[in-house]
């Protein structure tokens, strides 16, 4: 089948082949056909080589179950990335996304969503009701993660909130936020970033306006950048908490002092709930449209990873059936 | 005055004066002659360029109010170290020692107790009860930092709880968790400290035999070390928590990727209250004898800084009123 490829001995780049292997369907498997596929900042990072990744990359998308399940087979499905032991201390306290032996689609152990075909658990997957398009569904994984950040920390009316960084999650993040009538700002670098912000309803500022004064009860840390968590720390207040989304291959020079100093909370935050991330969407409440940059051929995926990494191009996706 | 002074113009040296002029009382001040204070980790960072202070340094001690409220007058006291506004937004919320405005002693601001004589605010003094002598005394501030974790971050007896770091603040830190009936490890390189520790009821590791399986609820990083938090993240268990306690002049190179794969919360953690920390003192539930390493005459500040700042002297406490 085709497939895009990443090997460790070519950091930074992505090959096409179209003599992949079909994945072999493990026990409790289903095979799913992709229809899209989106390009994601944590896709970016592995092949710069975060999480020492070898194989298919693609985390994020939306096909049809051709093989593995009688119920699912024929049906749209999005599924959650996380495939785990149900075994381990982790997933006995419910902590299943911590699974000690969990493989990630295209991110640990197993390949991903960039090729033809893909293979995960049947439990994993979750129908996509017919009023939801491919090219809004491919969104579900994303806004699961946006959605979680509002699950592990209360956010109501009273606060005042930042989203710091508003490419692809934090545009996510920003609307997530917005519902729970937050006193919500977007801060970007990016002009054209802020100004997407506004047309989505959200209070944005430019990074370069901001004056830090440490007023923020919550700052979701979405940048993507090294500096990120300085920032934040420049923008939250004492005792506040800073959400960190964030992951990179490169270690930063950090001083955390003021962390200490000003008793600041800082919480990882990674992969989040579909179902509530599938009803927003359905809903109309989170407009995803507007962030797609492109739609590329799976041969042409070194070309849709360059496209990705340009600042300007929120969201690229890939189509395996695209000839 | 005698005093030690620190000029940043010299960094990494303390030197004594003979001449200091006495403090100036401010409104609602009174002035203390100084018995005994003791030298921390954060003087030993303030004399290497932390937070830019100029001044006399120290902000642990016990003395005896000399003049400015009747009330004290003659009384033997310990002091909290913020002083503080009552008005910013921070002290509204209560939580003063998070002030905007605020100085600290021997830290931000104004001028500590390594002299014969310090100011400090009337309301931030503590009477000290005639059973606890100067030498115990003098530990009611860091163990109040220590009492500190507990207040913040909930420890019970389910939970694994490694105390990273078993110096002059872990020490302390290891003692008070123990209170809690926690399953209890204090971790450290020197064998002598770990040693110590188990003297003190406490099970004790050393670093070198410890195998990180990321499956302590809590971590209390107490190491004083650039590299804590990397070590405290190995040590952790998936959304665990580390309470984070060091503070350095320097900024360390650190892949935070973990604490967003895990989903660990850091949480900063600095001064604590004074009333509990004086009753585990008076009643004898905290051990601090065996860790005063030795006590210098004021003359012989630089002296006592320089034996601070070897790692087998624990607590190095300075006496003004000694020859």
């Amino acid at each position: 089948m085709d497939a895009l490829l990443f090997d460790p001995r070519q950091p930074g780049h992505v090959a096409f082949v179209a003599d992949h292997p079909e994945p072999q369907r493990r026990r409790g498997e289903v095979l799913v056909r992709v229809h899209l596929a989106g390009i994601c900042a944590t896709d970016l990072e592995l092949v710069r080589g975060y999480m020492g990744f070898a194989g298919v990359p693609g985390h994020e998308f939306v096909g049809t179950v051709v093989a593995g399940s009688r119920d699912l087979k024929g049906k749209r499905v999005v599924a959650e990335i996380n495939c785990v032991c149900r075994t381990c201390d982790m997933c006995r306290r419910g902590l299943t996304s911590h699974c000690r032996r969990r493989t990630v689609l295209g991110i640990s152990g197993r390949d991903g969503a960039f090729a033809q075909f893909i293979s995960v658990p049947a439990r994993n997957c979750h129908v996509v009701p017919r009023a939801l398009d491919d090219a809004r569904a491919v969104f579900v994984e994303p806004l699961a993660a946006a959605v979680h950040v509002a699950t592990q920390q209360r956010i109501d009316r009273t606060m005042r909130v930042a989203v710091l960084g508003v490419g692809r999650l934090g545009l996510l993040v920003a609307q997530v936020l917005a519902l729970r009538k937050c006193r919500l700002t977007a801060i970007d670098r990016a002009p054209a970033a802020v100004a997407m912000c506004e047309r989505l309803g959200v209070a944005g500022q430019a990074l370069a306006d901001v004056k830090p004064a440490a007023d923020f009860d919550v700052v979701v840390e979405c940048t993507g950048r090294p500096d990120g968590l300085r920032l934040a720390l420049e923008l939250v207040r004492p005792r506040g908490t800073i959400v960190l989304k964030s992951t990179y291959a490169l270690p930063g020079d950090r001083n955390l002092a003021p962390l200490v100093v000003n008793e600041v909370r800082v919480v990882g935050n990674r992969c989040g709930p579909f179902p509530p991330a599938l009803r927003l969407l359905c809903a109309g409440k989170i407009q995803v449209e507007d962030m797609i940059a492109g739609t590329y051929a799976l041969r042409r995926g070194p070309e849709a990873f360059a496209a990705a990494a340009e600042p300007g191009n929120i969201k690229i996706l890939l189509q395996p059936d695209r000839p």
